[in-house]
């Protein structure tokens, strides 16, 4: 895999000059197509079906949908391109509400542009700015598969969880970046991707970008890492992370803890890698991080086959908490953090003047 | 629950005078139905299509496959009745080669059988050792139950995996007898059945038997059983067994290793429940035991949908090993098992006189 680079591979999230490409993520990986946003509620949509997936794709999308909407509404004058921009942030920063990314991308672009004067410069400022957040985003993954490579320099054979790749964000990925790193740098990279029960992230997603890239991926059911994981076939564990504590405690998608306690029980290391963006350092530990709980028919259906009594009782938290303790390191940006987290990650705010 | 007594219910594999009555599994959970078998053609194919499944439920339709075979052939002497028995056991003991219940349990019925005089007495007597069997296997799960509740007696928020009850045996089943005997018994009993990719017995079966038992049962994702068990959701494991070797490393469905460990991070005890016939003292632990790999498409592709890239390599173990340090006990007819196991699984072959 020596000179790949995935930098260069089309990114889930483009600008083409006058509307978004996304890759549609509900097709995937039955066939590969390239969906054109042109209007807002066609940005809306996309962001509402899924068809673009994961946190900074969200953003990315939602950024470049302020440009889509300005373009539709062509107001006149600057006062009426800031109340476009008023309204967009409403109407894209509500196609999901709870993907955090999204709201602080279109308030981000919406407030820079709305310093302009007229509605050109808005317009301009606006896909400036953007294109400003998925540039920073590239190079945040950059970053972290940079420092992930080197500390994992001896270590090959990966074990993932979810999609945290070039799907999922306007880079390489977070967890994926790391093992995209690897294989540009000339190791010989073994990925193991868990399928990510109920939606299958692992097994539809991560599958298909490796394949893509013709990187040496291998799927299990989430169930089999532990006995991967005991039989020594993995040399670290890397996963992504939807929100992390000021102690280092890691919220991240359901499966994540397993992986964790079974990486711990092997003797096998296992690393947590996201941007300082994912940091909350306003919550002091995990236990303040509540279980959001998904609906039933998440497990009880697959693509309108039942595959349980249909009124059963289901419980199917959208994610799992897995204490610092249990994470050997957190590749970011701003390098590796290790434990102690509560040190690591506060001088890491500090060095890099995040907020 | 007080008074529900599962051992009265329909049994997965029933004798009905002249055929085999099967409850047929590959339906379930969408519809309930009976399958009358009335020749040995339709016997091997039961099996060889899972619509029974289990290793005592194979084992004692198997043994009763015998006499359906022979009033098929209606032999005219004893000699010609023996030339039956013989290729029976080819013809229905290969249905599924690496069920061993099968195997044993038609070897069995045919040597007691050939020892009888004429042809009518081979086939009562065939009948009355494949029905022993049956008996056996329902006194077993009985008395398994029986001592699992006793020891879980103030325990109640039960986690287990697969399916183990009454479509698995021709009992209310090991693991999942303890349950409907603390049931029976009056136990508040809350069952948290994890789904069990990739076939998803706990999906289809376990939560089915449970619901028509009326018993409270959730199904959750595999991959959440460790949160589940981290905050504190559960009081104990149970699971059920494919081997156990003489020092309590105990093979069984892969995800049960993950089970354990979690458990055991998370300070919540972890059972095995098995007859005395699933251990095979032969073997000094767990290293002894081969993973077998099932096929990829068991992983890749559901009730004819893709799930994945048609061509990704795939990792399918079909069960994982637990370490006999890892479990708190082991539910026998011949009572609670415990640690150290190479001591109590040794005497316990000697009380039982078991070989």
């Amino acid at each position: 895999m020596t000179g790949y680079d995935p930098l260069k591979v089309r990114s889930a999230v483009a600008w083409a000059g006058d509307h978004i490409e996304i890759v549609d993520q509900t097709k995937l990986p039955s066939s590969y197509e390239i969906l054109e946003l042109r209007t807002t509620d066609q940005v809306v949509d996309a962001i509402y079906r899924l068809a673009v997936r994961g946190a900074p794709s969200i953003g990315a999308c939602g950024g470049l949908g302020i440009v889509v909407g300005l373009d539709e509404a062509a107001p006149s004058d600057a006062d009426a391109a800031r109340a476009v921009l008023d309204r967009l942030v409403e109407t894209i920063g509500d196609a999901r509400p709870t993907a955090v990314n999204l709201a602080w991308a279109v308030r981000r672009v919406r407030a820079v542009a709305a310093t302009a004067d007229g509605p050109e410069e808005i317009r301009a400022t606006a896909l400036a700015e953007a294109l400003a957040i998925i540039a920073e985003d590239r190079e945040a993954c950059r970053l972290i598969g940079e420092h992930g490579s080197i500390e994992l320099a001896d270590r090959h054979r990966i074990l993932t969880h979810c999609n945290t790749g070039r799907l999922a964000t306007a880079g390489w990925g977070t967890a994926a970046g790391v093992v995209y790193a690897k294989a540009a740098a000339g190791h010989p990279v073994r990925l193991y991707a868990s399928e990510t029960r109920p939606l299958l992230q692992g097994a539809r997603l991560t599958t298909w970008e490796f394949m893509d890239a013709g990187i040496d991926v291998t799927l299990i059911p989430d169930s089999a890492a532990a006995t991967l994981l005991a039989t020594g076939m993995v040399d670290a564990v890397i996963v992504g992370a939807d929100r992390i504590a000021a102690n280092g405690d890691t919220a991240n998608k359901i499966g994540t803890l397993s992986h964790a306690v079974n990486a711990r029980d092997a003797g096998v290391p296992f690393y947590v890698a996201a941007p300082l963006s994912t940091f909350d350092t306003s919550i002091a530990s995990g236990e303040e991080i509540e279980i959001e709980l998904r609906p039933a028919d998440e497990v009880r259906v697959w693509r309108g086959q039942p595959i349980a009594p249909p009124d059963v009782p289901v419980w199917n938290p959208a994610f799992d908490v897995t204490p610092g303790a249990y994470i050997t390191g957190i590749f970011t940006e701003a390098g590796v953090l290790r434990p102690p987290y509560t040190e690591s990650i506060a001088a890491a705010f500090v060095a890099g003047g995040a907020s």
